[in-house]
């Protein structure tokens, strides 16, 4: 139900992708008289693969997230959270409000133990053929080094399972190149990171580095990332505009404007959002995708997609094992000072 | 002596704006052999309006702070701030080493009473045809509510004495409009610019307002707006690649490409930092302005008439009024808030 647009969007993009992937399961949670008339509009629905679950509340944009969780406990979002809870779904994708459904998702399925926060990771184009993921994007504004290390740790597991890079290369964000430089939180997580043997840790990358292919998963504090992220598509946006007006200048520019249309098309489609939809919540006992709000219906089915790919390679367990490992051999090196003193 | 190409390129910008304007002095502080030889290269010089000050060290992009301060007391650096400091000129521009050049400054000139730490400052273009500056951009890393405050008043000091522009709108970067948004050093000065009566606060903006020209001044954390301002340039360097890229796919394309040429170069030029040169180093006792370590000719030149604007301006000056305004207004409220208790 969440979205800008929401079930317009969200149900034509649940049949797209029920096309493609013959083995998917998908259960559109709300309301269930504005699903159905949705669902009439369109043909040749395998409905063995497509049910309603019915919810009668929707957390709106401008709700609170403490909101949402005392007085909507049958939104639409909470419903969905619950059916993973309750092991009937295997992921949840929404487009709604996201400070409502991080709150949610993290009351309903708790953190994987050893993650002391979840973090929101997305995917970001790069001069290179290889995509990079970032995280955190928001869910935390005030993150310690040891959850930036926790961070490192998740964005690593889903670089490796999702993505299939083999010792993804893990940058940490930061304003200068040099060990000297950046605040107190990056230079304490650089030492973690450099002590640890399984992470691939590559150093400092700054922010006019990011879209140079570099890393593989970039770490950063939430309110950091929310701001590369959102200026990101502000000069995406300005850089377009600009681009725009210059052709409108004159009759000849304006040829030749028509004669560009599809090259600069090309182009902002590798820097559209739209191609990289699906944000996840990562550390959570469980799979839960959120798509930009603004999203289109091949937006949307890309969430979707990341949802189902998330599932396949059971995300949520393998950052457990991972995060088990990482404090067993913690252990270890405690153990072995131990006895050396 | 600083930045990628030294006296090439500031002697040619210098001799450029002493041609422009007519009652402006440069000194050029450095390597007295190096600048004479770059001279030499140059015609029609109006000797009268230009000196050369020796300086026998030379601060490297690679020295930290701490080696720039103890160990090149004669660094072509320290010496021109040193003449600010003399008195014997009113604004220092450098392309040199960021850190050495704000902790020399910092440390010779000190900073304005009731300002804690100097912030940089720079100017960045919008949709709108008003341009935006924007500052901290990497002095400070771990800023507190009372810096960031502070940040506002010589922001807004700037874009009206420099800008011209009445009453500047201020706003706060942060990662959502609402108020229970960001971290605790943004909701902390968000309340204390809206308790200002001298300040034109206009609430936060985001990431991807930051170029829609809503703001005259943005305020933000150092950590925070040299990401911004860093990732600002990454995705401009990303899309120009894309771009030339998709001119290069096929002879058609190309051939549109060519025609394209003077529309796309007047769009890079709008977004290009070598128009927008000079960033300051503001709320020290003394003016000076930190060009681009890369900047070219005409770059250079803009941040030296960018340091004979705020000359003319007297920005310290009027940053130290402005501040001293503030404390007595806050003693004011002091005074009646004890009388009424």
């Amino acid at each position: 139900m969440g979205g800008d647009i929401g079930p317009p969007v969200v149900v034509p993009a649940a049949l797209q992708v029920l096309a493609l992937q013959k083995t998917l399961h998908l259960v559109l949670v709300g309301n269930q008289e504005i699903l159905k008339k949705e669902l009439m509009l369109h043909q040749n629905i395998d409905e063995s693969r497509l049910s309603i679950h019915h919810a009668s509340q929707r957390v709106e944009m401008s709700d609170s997230p403490a909101l949402a969780l005392r007085m909507k406990k049958d939104s639409s979002m909470r419903v969905a959270i619950n059916l993973i809870k309750e092991g009937k779904a295997a992921a949840c994708i929404s487009a709604g409000n996201t400070g409502a459904l991080m709150a949610t998702a993290r009351f309903v399925l708790k953190t994987i133990p050893g993650i002391d926060r979840p973090a929101i990771i997305s995917t970001f184009p790069t001069k290179s053929n290889k995509n990079m993921r970032m995280l955190d994007l928001g869910a935390n504004v005030d993150s310690t080094a040891e959850n930036l290390f926790q961070f490192a740790v998740m964005g690593s597991v889903l670089a490796t399972a999702v993505d299939n890079i083999k010792n993804p290369k893990i940058y940490l964000l930061n304003i200068g190149a040099e060990d000297i430089k950046g605040n107190e939180q990056v230079k304490e997580t650089a030492q973690l990171l450099s002590q640890s043997k399984m992470l691939n840790y590559s150093g400092f990358i700054e922010g006019d580095e990011l879209y140079e292919g570099l890393a593989d998963v970039v770490v950063c504090d939430g309110f950091v990332g929310n701001v590369a992220l959102k200026t990101s598509e502000g000069v995406a946006k300005f850089i377009g505009k600009l681009i725009k007006d210059a052709y409108q200048r004159n009759f000849m520019s304006r040829m030749i404007g028509l004669l560009s249309i599809p090259i600069l098309k090309r182009v902002m489609k590798r820097v559209d959002p739209n191609g990289y939809n699906g944000a996840s919540f990562i550390g959570l006992q469980g799979i839960v995708i959120k798509s930009h709000g603004s999203a289109n219906i091949q937006a949307f089915a890309n969430a979707i997609i990341e949802g189902a790919r998330q599932v396949e390679k059971n995300i949520p367990q393998r950052i457990s094992s991972e995060v088990e490992q990482l404090l067993k051999l913690s252990k270890l090196e405690e153990n072995k000072t131990s006895n050396h003193s």
